[in-house]
């Protein structure tokens, strides 16, 4: 199979931009992989790992003759980077992104688009709690969503290119509006990373010794909050920085029925807490009916992990 | 090597249970093992299950004999137990538990307590998802954290035997003081497991076709909550019940710190926000290091999941 687009400039080069780089070349997916950074350090490294075919400090010059164009930077580097590449955009590309966020990226990315370019904006619903270049791997969007959301007037022949780009790195592609996107995306994603990110704050903040025992206790719960709570700061900021009123709606929400446990524990409503309790697992088996977990305990976690410090058993 | 106690009594046979049966078997940790459980249904599971060698309706049935008796119902359940088995123990016996809150069950178990028997309350810090017979596992315990709680004038000889038993089902064992237990496990268990009821809660609550959307997409996140509330409800309400004073502490500092995150988001305070979220990857560290978690991504999850509607790729 002949490659779908001639150069494939990736501006940012992180988990997903790593990415995409191995998944485009695994697949045949461009003729030319070329890489922008702001940082030399991250530039060497995604040399290093042999991401591409071109490597730049120079975002402009990464583009120059692209024909698809992903910005895989942080949302708030975005006018930035819009500012340099905006001039060299050639005629007929595609430029995309995978931010967290929709409805900024339309509003900071438009203003700069050139005449003849074709703006659609991404989201690949898939990433690791690990980041930077290193961390990236071709299997990453296989069997996960990548959300887009085009304008009414996209023409249609781009977005089934980009489209087709996303199925053949394994993703399941879904069409909708920025603004939906942002709120779909603020319960599902970005509530619980907030979260997981104030309750491992409130642990960071207990007395030194009862913090060493929540440490050592964590696997009761706490553990699964703090792979959250280590995703990269930087695009998080950006999420909560661009996303702030769906962000807020839904953490309105989240409060409200918080209240509402808070009286039931204080009150021994042992019903309320029950039938809520209860309720709750329905969605779960929904999760799992869906595809999108395993049913095994524990997220297939292996069941025998090494023991901290190994005892002989003895009885 | 000869078997640690005689008889072993198991009053309840869920997840815990059944994985300390099919523990105590495997080791020979006893010589009988009797299953006592309250719903004739459960019991004739763990028969089916082959889960010991006694089974029985009467819980003072299963006790008589018995050198351990170990409570694994509800915590609710208690002291109900306890006016059925306390005539039935036998002087020189161990009665412990599993229970995830300590200082309530010292307080209902205490007074039922029979001259010579030894009450050592314990709490094996390990778990799935799943719930009832069926769900134990013989390696559940293994590399997990076992807290006891022992009295401070407690016999050293028959602490060592219970110590031994579960260090033979490959736990660690650590023994604390009850109110300790209670408030380092608010925090480690109790409110992720709040939290977590919560969030999903929040999106039961949701427009059907929004709803629908969450549970499509909720792997950028949502879906590792719902892994936490699909615990029993039952002994959740249980524990909410009984350590309502450690559980409203964590949550009023917990509700403080988000009181704090929510109005950086509002008022758009990048610093601050990149700040906590920097914060909290040192802690992260911290339990991959103390051996309690693995640093492979997404819990180790397998990176390529069976879509939900396979797509060929094309390109």
């Amino acid at each position: 199979m002949s490659a779908s687009f001639r150069k494939l400039a990736l501006i940012g080069i992180g988990l997903i931009g790593s990415s995409i780089a191995l998944a485009a070349r695994r697949h045949n997916l461009a003729e030319t992989i070329a890489i922008a950074t702001r940082k030399a350090e991250t530039l060497e490294e995604a040399r290093a790992l042999d991401l591409g075919d071109i490597y730049t400090l120079d975002a402009a010059e990464a583009v120059k003759g692209a024909d698809l164009v992903i910005l895989c930077a942080p949302v708030g580097a975005y006018e930035q980077i819009m500012r340099t590449i905006a001039p060299a955009l050639e005629p007929g590309a595609i430029l995309s992104d995978v931010g967290s966020v929709k409805k900024h990226v339309v509003k900071v990315v438009t203003p700069y688009l050139p005449a003849g370019v074709t703006f659609i904006p991404g989201h690949p619903l898939a990433g690791t709690e690990h980041s930077g270049p290193s961390a990236g791997f071709a299997e990453l969007f296989i069997g996960r969503w990548c959300v887009l959301t085009p304008a009414a007037d996209v023409d249609p022949i781009q977005l089934e290119k980009l489209s087709a780009f996303w199925r053949a790195m394994g993703s399941q592609v879904e069409a909708m509006d920025a603004e939906h996107h942002d709120m779909v995306l603020a319960i599902t994603s970005h509530i619980p990373h907030l979260v997981a990110y104030n309750i491992v704050g409130t642990v960071a903040d207990l007395e030194a010794d009862t913090k060493s025992e929540v440490i050592k206790f964590s696997a009761s719960g706490f553990r699964d909050f703090t792979r959250i709570a280590a995703s990269d700061p930087v695009m998080w900021r950006d999420v909560f920085l661009t996303n702030r009123e769906a962000v807020l709606e839904m953490l309105g929400r989240f409060l409200e029925d918080l209240s509402v446990l808070q009286r039931a524990v204080r009150n021994g409503d042992g019903p309320a807490l029950e039938a809520l309790f209860t309720r709750t697992r329905a969605i779960r088996r929904s999760i799992i009916s869906a595809g999108q977990e395993t049913a095994a305990p524990d997220f297939g976690r292996p069941p025998q992990p090494a023991p901290a410090k190994p005892e002989e058993g003895a009885a």
